[in-house]
Protein backbone atom coordinates (compact mmCIF):
# COMPACT_ATOMS: atom_id res chain seq x y z
CA UNK A 1 0.00 0.00 0.00
CA UNK A 2 2.77 2.16 0.83
CA UNK A 3 3.87 2.58 -3.09
CA UNK A 4 0.43 3.31 -4.08
CA UNK A 5 1.22 6.73 -6.27
CA UNK A 6 -0.56 9.99 -4.45
CA UNK A 7 -3.00 10.92 -7.35
CA UNK A 8 -4.07 7.18 -8.55
CA UNK A 9 -7.31 7.13 -10.40
CA UNK A 10 -7.51 3.47 -9.07
CA UNK A 11 -9.24 3.46 -5.94
CA UNK A 12 -8.32 0.97 -3.19
CA UNK A 13 -11.03 0.25 -0.88
CA UNK A 14 -9.77 -1.25 2.73
CA UNK A 15 -12.28 -2.94 3.66
CA UNK A 16 -12.09 -6.72 3.77
CA UNK A 17 -10.63 -8.62 1.23
CA UNK A 18 -13.77 -10.58 -0.03
CA UNK A 19 -15.85 -7.20 -0.50
CA UNK A 20 -12.31 -5.85 -2.42
CA UNK A 21 -12.79 -9.21 -4.55
CA UNK A 22 -16.35 -8.56 -5.46
CA UNK A 23 -15.28 -4.68 -6.15
CA UNK A 24 -12.73 -6.09 -8.86
CA UNK A 25 -15.73 -8.36 -10.29
CA UNK A 26 -18.01 -5.63 -10.89
CA UNK A 27 -15.74 -3.45 -12.24
CA UNK A 28 -15.44 -5.91 -15.12
CA UNK A 29 -18.67 -5.04 -16.16
CA UNK A 30 -19.31 -3.60 -19.10
CA UNK A 31 -20.46 -0.25 -17.69
CA UNK A 32 -19.36 0.11 -14.35
CA UNK A 33 -15.59 1.07 -14.27
CA UNK A 34 -13.55 0.68 -10.50
CA UNK A 35 -15.15 4.01 -8.88
CA UNK A 36 -18.90 2.49 -9.95
CA UNK A 37 -18.08 -0.42 -8.88
CA UNK A 38 -17.35 0.69 -5.47
CA UNK A 39 -20.37 3.18 -5.55
CA UNK A 40 -22.52 -0.52 -6.67
CA UNK A 41 -20.92 -2.43 -4.36
CA UNK A 42 -21.67 -0.40 -1.33
CA UNK A 43 -25.80 0.11 -2.23
CA UNK A 44 -25.18 -4.06 -2.50
CA UNK A 45 -24.06 -3.83 1.14
CA UNK A 46 -26.57 -1.20 2.57
CA UNK A 47 -29.38 -3.45 1.03
CA UNK A 48 -27.50 -6.62 1.93
CA UNK A 49 -30.85 -8.74 2.38
CA UNK A 50 -33.26 -6.84 -0.29
CA UNK A 51 -31.01 -6.86 -3.18
CA UNK A 52 -27.82 -8.46 -2.62
CA UNK A 53 -28.90 -11.94 -1.82
CA UNK A 54 -31.21 -11.99 -4.03
CA UNK A 55 -28.98 -10.82 -6.86
CA UNK A 56 -26.49 -13.26 -5.61
CA UNK A 57 -28.70 -16.16 -5.75
CA UNK A 58 -30.50 -15.91 -9.98
CA UNK A 59 -26.97 -14.94 -10.44
CA UNK A 60 -26.04 -18.17 -9.14
CA UNK A 61 -28.80 -20.17 -10.75
CA UNK A 62 -28.39 -18.82 -14.64
CA UNK A 63 -24.50 -19.55 -14.32
CA UNK A 64 -25.32 -23.11 -14.01
CA UNK A 65 -28.63 -23.42 -16.12
CA UNK A 66 -27.75 -20.96 -18.85
CA UNK A 67 -26.90 -22.48 -21.80
CA UNK A 68 -26.80 -21.85 -25.84
CA UNK A 69 -29.90 -23.42 -27.31
CA UNK A 70 -28.23 -26.81 -29.68
CA UNK A 71 -30.58 -25.59 -32.71
CA UNK A 72 -29.88 -21.56 -32.90
CA UNK A 73 -27.57 -21.01 -30.47
CA UNK A 74 -29.46 -18.38 -28.28
CA UNK A 75 -28.86 -18.40 -24.50
CA UNK A 76 -31.59 -20.38 -22.63
CA UNK A 77 -32.38 -22.69 -19.33
CA UNK A 78 -32.87 -25.42 -21.71
CA UNK A 79 -30.94 -27.74 -24.55
CA UNK A 80 -33.79 -25.75 -27.02
CA UNK A 81 -34.63 -22.97 -26.19
CA UNK A 82 -38.43 -20.99 -25.55
CA UNK A 83 -38.44 -20.04 -29.48
CA UNK A 84 -37.12 -23.07 -31.18
CA UNK A 85 -39.56 -25.38 -29.14
CA UNK A 86 -42.11 -23.41 -29.45
CA UNK A 87 -44.38 -24.54 -33.09
CA UNK A 88 -46.01 -21.41 -33.28
CA UNK A 89 -42.53 -20.13 -34.57
CA UNK A 90 -42.04 -22.33 -37.39
CA UNK A 91 -42.81 -20.11 -40.17
CA UNK A 92 -40.37 -21.16 -42.38
CA UNK A 93 -38.27 -18.50 -42.11
CA UNK A 94 -34.88 -17.96 -40.22
CA UNK A 95 -33.45 -14.32 -39.21
CA UNK A 96 -29.81 -14.69 -39.17
CA UNK A 97 -28.04 -12.77 -36.28
CA UNK A 98 -24.72 -12.32 -34.62
CA UNK A 99 -25.09 -12.21 -31.49
CA UNK A 100 -28.00 -12.90 -28.78
CA UNK A 101 -27.94 -9.38 -28.38
CA UNK A 102 -29.21 -9.20 -31.58
CA UNK A 103 -31.78 -11.72 -30.96
CA UNK A 104 -33.14 -9.98 -28.28
CA UNK A 105 -33.26 -6.47 -30.13
CA UNK A 106 -35.41 -8.09 -33.00
CA UNK A 107 -37.48 -9.91 -30.07
CA UNK A 108 -37.96 -6.41 -28.55
CA UNK A 109 -38.93 -5.39 -31.89
CA UNK A 110 -42.39 -7.57 -32.00
CA UNK A 111 -41.96 -7.79 -36.01
CA UNK A 112 -40.46 -11.21 -36.55
CA UNK A 113 -42.36 -14.34 -35.88
CA UNK A 114 -40.00 -16.81 -36.95
CA UNK A 115 -36.44 -18.83 -35.49
CA UNK A 116 -33.36 -17.65 -35.19
CA UNK A 117 -30.11 -18.89 -36.62
CA UNK A 118 -27.08 -16.82 -34.20
CA UNK A 119 -23.56 -16.75 -35.59
CA UNK A 120 -21.18 -15.65 -32.51
CA UNK A 121 -19.64 -12.89 -34.72
CA UNK A 122 -18.59 -11.97 -37.64
CA UNK A 123 -16.13 -13.38 -40.61
CA UNK A 124 -12.57 -11.75 -39.61
CA UNK A 125 -9.43 -13.22 -41.34
CA UNK A 126 -7.74 -10.94 -39.08
CA UNK A 127 -9.05 -12.62 -36.10
CA UNK A 128 -8.87 -15.51 -37.89
CA UNK A 129 -12.82 -16.53 -37.61
CA UNK A 130 -14.19 -18.65 -40.23
CA UNK A 131 -17.27 -20.33 -41.56
CA UNK A 132 -16.90 -22.89 -38.86
CA UNK A 133 -16.38 -20.50 -36.01
CA UNK A 134 -19.72 -18.54 -36.56
CA UNK A 135 -21.88 -21.59 -36.78
CA UNK A 136 -22.46 -21.12 -41.00
CA UNK A 137 -22.43 -25.45 -41.64
CA UNK A 138 -24.93 -25.41 -38.93
CA UNK A 139 -26.91 -23.00 -40.47
CA UNK A 140 -27.15 -24.82 -44.00
CA UNK A 141 -27.72 -27.98 -42.77
CA UNK A 142 -30.85 -26.21 -40.87
CA UNK A 143 -31.90 -24.65 -44.01
CA UNK A 144 -31.83 -28.24 -45.42
CA UNK A 145 -33.27 -30.09 -42.96
CA UNK A 146 -36.22 -27.97 -41.49
CA UNK A 147 -39.31 -27.03 -43.91
CA UNK A 148 -37.01 -23.23 -44.55
CA UNK A 149 -38.43 -20.77 -47.25
CA UNK A 150 -36.37 -17.88 -46.49
CA UNK A 151 -33.77 -16.76 -44.79
CA UNK A 152 -33.10 -13.70 -43.41
CA UNK A 153 -30.25 -11.85 -42.82
CA UNK A 154 -30.08 -9.27 -39.49
CA UNK A 155 -26.46 -8.22 -40.11
CA UNK A 156 -24.79 -5.33 -38.28
CA UNK A 157 -24.52 -2.45 -40.92
CA UNK A 158 -21.05 -2.91 -40.43
CA UNK A 159 -18.22 -4.04 -43.41
CA UNK A 160 -17.69 -7.45 -41.37
CA UNK A 161 -21.62 -7.70 -41.05
CA UNK A 162 -21.64 -7.05 -44.63
CA UNK A 163 -19.16 -9.28 -45.90
CA UNK A 164 -20.49 -12.37 -43.71
CA UNK A 165 -23.83 -11.59 -45.06
CA UNK A 166 -22.66 -11.96 -48.39
CA UNK A 167 -20.67 -15.21 -47.34
CA UNK A 168 -23.89 -16.53 -46.40
CA UNK A 169 -26.07 -15.51 -49.06
CA UNK A 170 -23.16 -17.10 -51.81
CA UNK A 171 -23.12 -20.34 -49.12
CA UNK A 172 -26.94 -20.31 -49.82
CA UNK A 173 -27.05 -20.37 -53.16
CA UNK A 174 -27.08 -23.54 -53.95
CA UNK A 175 -29.85 -24.54 -51.63
CA UNK A 176 -32.13 -22.59 -53.03
CA UNK A 177 -33.81 -20.58 -50.21
CA UNK A 178 -34.57 -17.25 -50.58
CA UNK A 179 -32.33 -14.86 -49.26
CA UNK A 180 -33.01 -11.20 -48.12
CA UNK A 181 -31.82 -8.79 -45.85
CA UNK A 182 -33.10 -6.14 -43.26
CA UNK A 183 -33.90 -2.92 -45.68
CA UNK A 184 -31.70 0.17 -44.98
CA UNK A 185 -33.04 3.61 -44.69
CA UNK A 186 -33.52 6.16 -42.87
CA UNK A 187 -34.46 5.20 -39.09
CA UNK A 188 -37.87 5.97 -37.63
CA UNK A 189 -37.49 9.19 -35.88
CA UNK A 190 -34.43 9.85 -37.92
CA UNK A 191 -33.64 13.58 -38.60
CA UNK A 192 -31.66 13.64 -42.42
CA UNK A 193 -29.91 16.20 -40.55
CA UNK A 194 -27.98 13.98 -38.30
CA UNK A 195 -27.74 11.03 -40.49
CA UNK A 196 -24.55 9.34 -42.08
CA UNK A 197 -23.66 10.53 -45.56
CA UNK A 198 -23.66 6.48 -46.43
CA UNK A 199 -27.65 6.28 -44.30
CA UNK A 200 -28.76 8.92 -47.01
CA UNK A 201 -27.02 7.38 -49.95
CA UNK A 202 -28.36 3.77 -48.95
CA UNK A 203 -31.84 5.60 -48.27
CA UNK A 204 -31.98 7.00 -51.78
CA UNK A 205 -31.08 4.42 -53.73
CA UNK A 206 -33.92 2.05 -51.68
CA UNK A 207 -36.46 4.67 -52.39
CA UNK A 208 -39.73 3.79 -53.33
CA UNK A 209 -43.11 5.11 -54.53
CA UNK A 210 -45.28 7.13 -51.74
CA UNK B 1 -46.34 -7.41 -24.47
CA UNK B 2 -49.14 -6.15 -27.38
CA UNK B 3 -49.50 -2.85 -25.10
CA UNK B 4 -46.06 -2.15 -25.90
CA UNK B 5 -45.63 1.47 -26.82
CA UNK B 6 -43.54 1.38 -30.00
CA UNK B 7 -40.95 3.99 -28.57
CA UNK B 8 -40.88 2.18 -25.61
CA UNK B 9 -37.21 3.21 -23.69
CA UNK B 10 -37.65 0.55 -21.02
CA UNK B 11 -36.25 -2.21 -23.07
CA UNK B 12 -37.92 -5.85 -23.28
CA UNK B 13 -35.89 -9.13 -23.16
CA UNK B 14 -37.72 -11.97 -24.12
CA UNK B 15 -35.12 -14.13 -23.04
CA UNK B 16 -36.03 -17.04 -20.16
CA UNK B 17 -37.56 -15.44 -17.23
CA UNK B 18 -34.53 -15.56 -14.61
CA UNK B 19 -32.37 -13.73 -17.52
CA UNK B 20 -34.75 -10.95 -17.10
CA UNK B 21 -35.21 -11.08 -13.07
CA UNK B 22 -31.32 -10.51 -13.27
CA UNK B 23 -31.54 -7.69 -15.84
CA UNK B 24 -34.08 -5.94 -13.46
CA UNK B 25 -31.79 -6.73 -10.48
CA UNK B 26 -28.87 -5.54 -12.10
CA UNK B 27 -30.44 -2.58 -12.98
CA UNK B 28 -30.78 -1.48 -9.90
CA UNK B 29 -27.29 -0.93 -9.47
CA UNK B 30 -26.27 2.50 -9.39
CA UNK B 31 -24.62 3.51 -12.60
CA UNK B 32 -26.32 0.91 -14.40
CA UNK B 33 -29.74 1.33 -16.57
CA UNK B 34 -31.98 -1.11 -18.01
CA UNK B 35 -29.90 -0.93 -21.21
CA UNK B 36 -26.81 -1.32 -19.64
CA UNK B 37 -27.95 -3.84 -17.30
CA UNK B 38 -28.39 -5.92 -20.20
CA UNK B 39 -25.67 -5.21 -21.87
CA UNK B 40 -24.02 -6.28 -18.34
CA UNK B 41 -25.82 -9.70 -18.49
CA UNK B 42 -25.01 -10.36 -21.56
CA UNK B 43 -21.30 -10.24 -21.21
CA UNK B 44 -21.95 -12.36 -17.74
CA UNK B 45 -23.69 -14.78 -19.77
CA UNK B 46 -21.00 -15.51 -22.43
CA UNK B 47 -18.22 -15.54 -19.26
CA UNK B 48 -20.58 -17.83 -16.84
CA UNK B 49 -17.80 -19.90 -15.97
CA UNK B 50 -15.00 -16.91 -15.48
CA UNK B 51 -17.12 -14.31 -14.03
CA UNK B 52 -20.34 -15.12 -13.80
CA UNK B 53 -20.14 -17.97 -11.30
CA UNK B 54 -17.23 -16.64 -9.16
CA UNK B 55 -19.20 -12.97 -9.09
CA UNK B 56 -22.15 -14.95 -7.55
CA UNK B 57 -20.42 -17.06 -5.17
CA UNK B 58 -18.34 -13.88 -3.64
CA UNK B 59 -21.87 -11.35 -3.64
CA UNK B 60 -23.62 -14.78 -1.44
CA UNK B 61 -20.60 -14.98 0.50
CA UNK B 62 -20.23 -11.00 1.34
CA UNK B 63 -24.15 -10.84 1.78
CA UNK B 64 -24.43 -13.73 4.28
CA UNK B 65 -21.03 -13.01 6.25
CA UNK B 66 -21.01 -8.81 5.68
CA UNK B 67 -22.32 -6.85 9.29
CA UNK B 68 -21.97 -3.45 10.50
CA UNK B 69 -19.04 -3.62 13.07
CA UNK B 70 -20.72 -3.08 16.50
CA UNK B 71 -18.41 -0.06 17.54
CA UNK B 72 -17.69 1.64 14.82
CA UNK B 73 -20.27 1.15 12.20
CA UNK B 74 -18.02 -0.11 9.62
CA UNK B 75 -19.48 -2.84 6.84
CA UNK B 76 -16.62 -6.06 7.63
CA UNK B 77 -17.24 -9.88 7.90
CA UNK B 78 -16.92 -9.56 11.84
CA UNK B 79 -18.67 -8.51 14.66
CA UNK B 80 -15.56 -5.92 15.20
CA UNK B 81 -13.82 -4.24 11.70
CA UNK B 82 -10.27 -4.91 10.94
CA UNK B 83 -9.66 -1.37 12.05
CA UNK B 84 -11.16 -1.36 15.32
CA UNK B 85 -9.28 -4.80 16.56
CA UNK B 86 -6.33 -3.48 15.10
CA UNK B 87 -4.62 -2.29 18.73
CA UNK B 88 -2.00 0.05 16.53
CA UNK B 89 -4.99 2.36 15.81
CA UNK B 90 -6.10 2.80 18.97
CA UNK B 91 -4.05 6.08 18.46
CA UNK B 92 -6.49 8.33 20.69
CA UNK B 93 -8.10 9.80 17.56
CA UNK B 94 -11.65 9.09 16.48
CA UNK B 95 -12.64 10.40 12.96
CA UNK B 96 -16.33 10.81 12.41
CA UNK B 97 -17.64 10.16 8.45
CA UNK B 98 -21.21 9.63 7.53
CA UNK B 99 -21.17 6.76 5.30
CA UNK B 100 -18.83 4.04 4.69
CA UNK B 101 -18.17 5.15 1.31
CA UNK B 102 -16.30 7.96 3.53
CA UNK B 103 -14.51 5.54 5.44
CA UNK B 104 -13.29 3.63 2.12
CA UNK B 105 -12.15 7.56 0.87
CA UNK B 106 -10.57 8.40 4.62
CA UNK B 107 -8.25 5.15 4.67
CA UNK B 108 -7.32 5.73 0.65
CA UNK B 109 -5.51 8.58 1.83
CA UNK B 110 -3.87 6.80 3.70
CA UNK B 111 -3.17 9.78 6.17
CA UNK B 112 -5.51 9.06 9.14
CA UNK B 113 -4.21 6.49 11.84
CA UNK B 114 -6.55 6.49 14.19
CA UNK B 115 -10.11 4.81 14.28
CA UNK B 116 -13.83 5.65 13.09
CA UNK B 117 -17.43 6.14 13.59
CA UNK B 118 -19.76 6.18 11.14
CA UNK B 119 -22.96 7.98 11.73
CA UNK B 120 -24.79 6.83 8.76
CA UNK B 121 -25.92 9.99 7.33
CA UNK B 122 -27.07 13.78 8.71
CA UNK B 123 -29.32 15.21 10.75
CA UNK B 124 -31.75 16.29 9.25
CA UNK B 125 -35.42 17.50 10.52
CA UNK B 126 -36.97 17.16 6.89
CA UNK B 127 -36.18 13.49 6.91
CA UNK B 128 -36.59 13.13 10.68
CA UNK B 129 -33.13 12.17 10.94
CA UNK B 130 -32.15 12.73 14.60
CA UNK B 131 -29.52 11.75 17.25
CA UNK B 132 -30.29 8.83 17.78
CA UNK B 133 -30.55 7.35 14.44
CA UNK B 134 -26.76 9.02 13.50
CA UNK B 135 -25.38 7.31 16.44
CA UNK B 136 -24.17 10.11 18.09
CA UNK B 137 -25.09 9.08 21.84
CA UNK B 138 -22.44 5.75 20.90
CA UNK B 139 -20.10 8.32 19.87
CA UNK B 140 -20.25 10.18 22.77
CA UNK B 141 -20.07 7.05 24.74
CA UNK B 142 -16.92 6.10 23.08
CA UNK B 143 -15.67 8.84 23.82
CA UNK B 144 -16.01 8.39 27.16
CA UNK B 145 -15.06 4.97 27.36
CA UNK B 146 -12.35 5.04 25.20
CA UNK B 147 -9.24 7.05 25.88
CA UNK B 148 -10.17 9.40 23.01
CA UNK B 149 -7.97 12.97 22.72
CA UNK B 150 -9.73 14.06 19.61
CA UNK B 151 -12.44 13.47 17.47
CA UNK B 152 -11.87 14.52 13.88
CA UNK B 153 -15.23 16.03 12.14
CA UNK B 154 -14.81 14.13 8.58
CA UNK B 155 -18.28 15.29 7.18
CA UNK B 156 -19.32 16.50 4.06
CA UNK B 157 -18.88 20.20 3.38
CA UNK B 158 -22.56 20.66 2.62
CA UNK B 159 -25.09 22.34 4.83
CA UNK B 160 -26.41 19.17 6.25
CA UNK B 161 -23.02 17.84 6.71
CA UNK B 162 -21.88 21.10 8.67
CA UNK B 163 -25.54 21.07 10.48
CA UNK B 164 -24.29 17.51 11.78
CA UNK B 165 -20.32 18.88 12.69
CA UNK B 166 -22.11 22.00 14.73
CA UNK B 167 -24.50 19.71 16.68
CA UNK B 168 -21.74 16.93 17.68
CA UNK B 169 -19.33 19.67 18.78
CA UNK B 170 -21.80 20.82 20.93
CA UNK B 171 -22.65 17.54 22.49
CA UNK B 172 -19.14 17.09 22.92
CA UNK B 173 -18.34 20.03 24.49
CA UNK B 174 -18.84 18.75 28.01
CA UNK B 175 -16.27 15.47 27.79
CA UNK B 176 -13.48 17.96 26.92
CA UNK B 177 -12.62 16.40 24.11
CA UNK B 178 -10.76 18.07 21.71
CA UNK B 179 -12.73 18.41 18.45
CA UNK B 180 -11.41 19.44 15.36
CA UNK B 181 -12.59 19.22 11.86
CA UNK B 182 -10.96 18.75 7.94
CA UNK B 183 -9.62 21.71 6.53
CA UNK B 184 -10.98 23.84 4.00
CA UNK B 185 -9.76 25.19 0.90
CA UNK B 186 -8.12 24.86 -2.42
CA UNK B 187 -7.96 21.03 -3.51
CA UNK B 188 -4.13 19.79 -4.44
CA UNK B 189 -4.45 20.04 -8.06
CA UNK B 190 -7.22 22.59 -8.64
CA UNK B 191 -7.62 25.65 -10.72
CA UNK B 192 -8.74 28.71 -9.38
CA UNK B 193 -10.90 29.46 -12.27
CA UNK B 194 -12.87 26.01 -11.83
CA UNK B 195 -13.33 26.64 -7.87
CA UNK B 196 -16.78 27.49 -6.64
CA UNK B 197 -16.65 31.12 -4.92
CA UNK B 198 -17.88 29.10 -1.56
CA UNK B 199 -14.48 27.40 -1.72
CA UNK B 200 -12.23 30.41 -3.16
CA UNK B 201 -13.67 32.24 0.21
CA UNK B 202 -13.14 29.52 2.67
CA UNK B 203 -9.39 28.89 1.47
CA UNK B 204 -8.72 33.10 1.56
CA UNK B 205 -10.36 33.06 5.34
CA UNK B 206 -7.63 30.32 6.57
CA UNK B 207 -4.95 31.49 5.03
CA UNK B 208 -1.77 30.59 6.44
CA UNK B 209 2.17 32.01 5.87
CA UNK B 210 3.65 30.56 3.20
Amino acid sequence: MADTPRFSSAPKVSGPRDIEQLIDLMARLPGLGPRSARRAVLMLLKKRGAVMAPLARIMADVAENARDCRICGNISGAEVCQICSDDRRATGEICVVEDVADLWAMERGQAFKGRYHILGGTLSALDAIGPEELRIPALVARVVDEDVREVILALNATVDGQTTAHYIAEVLDTTGVSVTSLAQGVPIGGELDYLDDGTIGAALRARRRF
